[in-house]
């Protein structure tokens, strides 16, 4: 497998993804709801999945996808190359703002990240990395992150886990709220991956987040030196659905030992 | 006093101080606190304020200037024509991330708005209204906001004002956080009000804002229905630091009645 390759033919893919995208917002959305009210999907999530799964299963044989869709395999073990696909990360705000929403994509070899992205489809912003290569913002290198301090961190985080809530202690969320310089919520965590990144928040964390939702994200903020874990800690799974944290590495401990406690 | 005129140069005004911000990124910020360690000032928010008011001097003598850095005038009414001017609204934002941060520019006539401007510089939008003449995101038309539901809401709100906190009883806006679809943070009242104006999030509260951070954006989320009051429901007085909504019309007193107790 020629990596730089099968890199040209991922951002390919993504950029007509994008193109067709932007074109739906001249046309009627059809929306529904999954899982909960607010778990939204509509048809042009599942046609852009369908779009990445066509192409894929036609040029690179062999290959599984997962995808948040459904369209793809049923994995439980992720053996050979395993691409994971949100094709738009962040429904809610593609539905109410047509913005603040991204392709999130990682290609994984036998477990580990090899290429990761998230296009940021109305600024035509397409982060990305190749393992042990570096991570670029379009054609420009990101910089490796430096360290920063609790007290001058702007952390991504939603009001929902602050608030009391059966997956974490909010009394340790309400301190680190009144210790950092600020708080930000974008509502897709693949862009506030991308924000971990490139140094505008320094860290992000969620309660709940599924592998195609962070696949891309991970590849891109570990190749400049961030962190990204469970909230307890442990290495990603990228199987099912699990907490996260993704951080500076001068935050990383910090945060999960002196303000995250998991009920 | 003829107001297309003055509209065209208020816009020509506002897209030259953009140009100057922009080619700021290329050389060291100065950063300085303010009042707290989080209130930060940069010598590019001194020299922005300071461009606009050399202009105006010069060119519209007699007009006032409520500037957020304090070059302009010290006002105890709203007599005349008064631009109310934040150079960099999200000055934190524009520290860390070079983005998500706009000039924000109201002109008022005897404490009417007759003009708003909120230019995101990034992504060269301006948003913009006229009082009685609809309001613009660059040439566009921004449409009359429709009505929806709080469970349908995304509503613009920071995680500090969700903590306990001497201006609000969190309790109501716990329960906020749980009624609501969602809620985001973006760092910036300007552009917050830029959302609520173009309907991608619902409303927009703080506990703690001035004159300038939302002189401008009131006049344009009024324009296409918005309605915005403090949070005891008054009319904005736009003399000093007070509470603020702004919400479409079928949210505001729900918020205000069913969510929002002050201390």
């Amino acid at each position: 497998m020629e990596l730089q390759k099968l890199d040209r033919y991922a951002k390919g893919l993504i950029k007509e993804a994008g193109r067709k995208i932007r074109q739906s917002f001249s046309s009627e959305l059809a929306i529904e709801s999954k899982a909960d009210a607010n778990d939204l999907v509509t048809n042009i999530d599942k046609e852009i999945e369908q779009f990445f799964i066509r192409h894929i299963r036609n040029d690179y044989q062999g290959h599984l996808i997962l995808g948040e869709e459904g369209f793809g395999d049923r994995l439980t073990k992720l053996d050979g190359y395993v691409w994971m696909l949100d094709p738009i990360d962040g429904t809610m705000n593609f539905i109410h703002q047509q913005r603040n929403f991204a392709i999130s994509l990682g290609i994984y070899k036998d477990g580990i990240g090899i290429l990761g992205y998230i296009y940021d489809v109305i600024h035509d912003e397409l982060y990305s990395a190749q393992k042990g290569h570096g991570a670029y913002l379009n054609d420009e290198p990101i910089p490796v992150l430096e360290s920063t301090t609790i007290s001058q961190a702007i952390i991504g985080l939603n009001a929902s886990w602050v608030v009391p809530n059966r997956h974490i202690e909010n009394e340790g969320l309400i301190r680190l709220v009144k210790d950092v310089r600020g708080i930000r919520s974008y509502g897709s965590a693949a862009l506030e991956l991308a924000y971990v990144a490139t140094g505008r928040i320094d860290a992000y964390m969620s309660m709940r987040l599924s592998p195609w939702d962070i696949a891309g994200g991970v590849v891109i903020a570990q190749e400049v030196g961030a962190v990204a874990t469970n909230l307890n800690g442990q290495p990603l799974k990228f199987l099912e659905q699990d907490t996260f944290l993704v951080a500076r590495k001068s935050l990383h401990d910090s945060l999960l030992n002196d303000y995250i406690t998991l009920k």
